[in-house]
């Protein structure tokens, strides 16, 4: 079972985010545990201070050291394995789908969620395993992004998606943004569902998703397409979207 | 005064975040008004069915149009500008500080979270202004996507943040990843603070910062370089870096 440690000065924040659907029933099944742990409980100064003005002058305030290294000696072992010490912060590498599968696999994880400013440099370079970015945003503290990334990798654990959630065919596993989906009704409101959809044609409708998941993946995020091998036949496809747009 | 829908299936998931922090504090002082609506009250059948099966087969349930068009129509409107309805998923256009800076100046956001294989295309088609994925990686639902744009977003209120807070020198405000932060003690179980920081030599400090900046971003994030106006001395920097990288 995996364990997931989480150092913040605002723990109620995020605690709702477990009590919900698929991380809910994750938890309730064993999946993996959580915990909490705040780190002004073990600020050593007399009004329980866990940030301080940075050296050098400045804006803003400065996470110490001494109250996140001590909280993380408290932290139980797992395993035998050393865990994964995880800081949330905007110069972390940027989070990504492939990461999320690589953290999926360990046993315990642990985050460091900070707010003000900064942290003091010296929990960088000497307590944490990983730097991660959820993305090239400014959030006000670390705890919704621990949370991203734990949603994401929760997920990922072999049984905790069932069948109706599988977790093979979504957006970046198979490198192309997905294809668009229809429910009933066929026609809501005057907006009608494709035909090949309805026509039981599997080999038809296949392609038509291949097509639309390809064509949806170069107009909104060509960047992807770099990395993909694509057939004769998909290539020709992207030429003639190219004509469409450049002749319209 | 902002105000912000959200369209969830688990509301009590994210309730807890803006009842935290500086989310709290700028909904006490008025910045922003937020509501939750839970679309499966508006599914007009029997179950309060809020998804279906897709049509052409396949794994995954897919939401459907009805209840979500049905609770759009029940939205107050918030001034005379229509508002922003944004749509969080993985097909979206990757959230930036500058969408969060762009939305920060509008009067009403609406935000549709999703949950299970995806939505009903003529939602995104007929309903929606804008598609938004927070980061290239795979969530259980919307609403943690949902809550990374409301915090980024309101943080940029202006006034939201105090001055200990302040947004002007965030990381991707000035392009550049930030430097190093140190704070007390100078001497951390051996671990010093640079002379630098406590040399009282303000100019000094300035280029040491500018200079760890640029090394930090060169090292991790050589993307962010491109956009960048650099001085010559700068430049040579980086050549110097480059140059310490292919000898070692």
């Amino acid at each position: 079972m995996m364990r997931i440690d989480i150092l913040s000065l605002f723990p109620e924040m995020i605690e709702g985010v477990f009590q919900s659907s698929i991380l809910r029933k994750a938890y309730e099944k064993n999946f993996f545990s959580y915990h909490f742990i705040n780190f002004r409980d073990f600020a050593n100064n007399k009004h329980n201070k866990v940030d301080d003005y940075p050296y050098g002058g400045g804006a803003g305030m400065v996470l110490k050291p001494q109250p996140i290294f001590d909280a993380m000696e408290t932290i139980e072992a797992n395993g035998g394995k050393s865990p994964r010490i995880i800081l949330m912060c905007p110069q972390g590498e940027t989070f990504t789908q492939q990461k999320a599968e690589e953290l999926a696999k360990e046993e315990h994880l642990v985050f460091i969620c900070g707010h003000y400013e900064g942290y003091d440099e010296r929990i960088r370079t000497n307590l944490v395993t990983d730097e991660i970015s959820i993305g090239d945003y400014v959030l006000t503290g670390g705890e919704l992004g621990a949370m991203v990334v734990i949603d994401s990798v929760v997920r990922l654990i072999p049984g905790v998606l069932g069948n109706d959630d599988s977790a093979v065919e979504d957006s970046f596993s198979t490198g192309l943004l997905e294809h668009p989906h229809y429910t009933r009704p066929a026609d809501f409101r005057g907006l009608k569902v494709p035909d090949v959809l309805m026509s039981g044609n599997h080999a038809n409708i296949e392609q038509w998703r291949r097509k639309e998941s390809l064509r949806r993946t170069y107009l909104r995020r060509p960047d992807l397409l770099a990395n993909l091998e694509l057939t004769k036949e998909e290539e020709e496809w992207i030429e003639q979207w190219k004509n469409d747009r450049s002749s319209s």
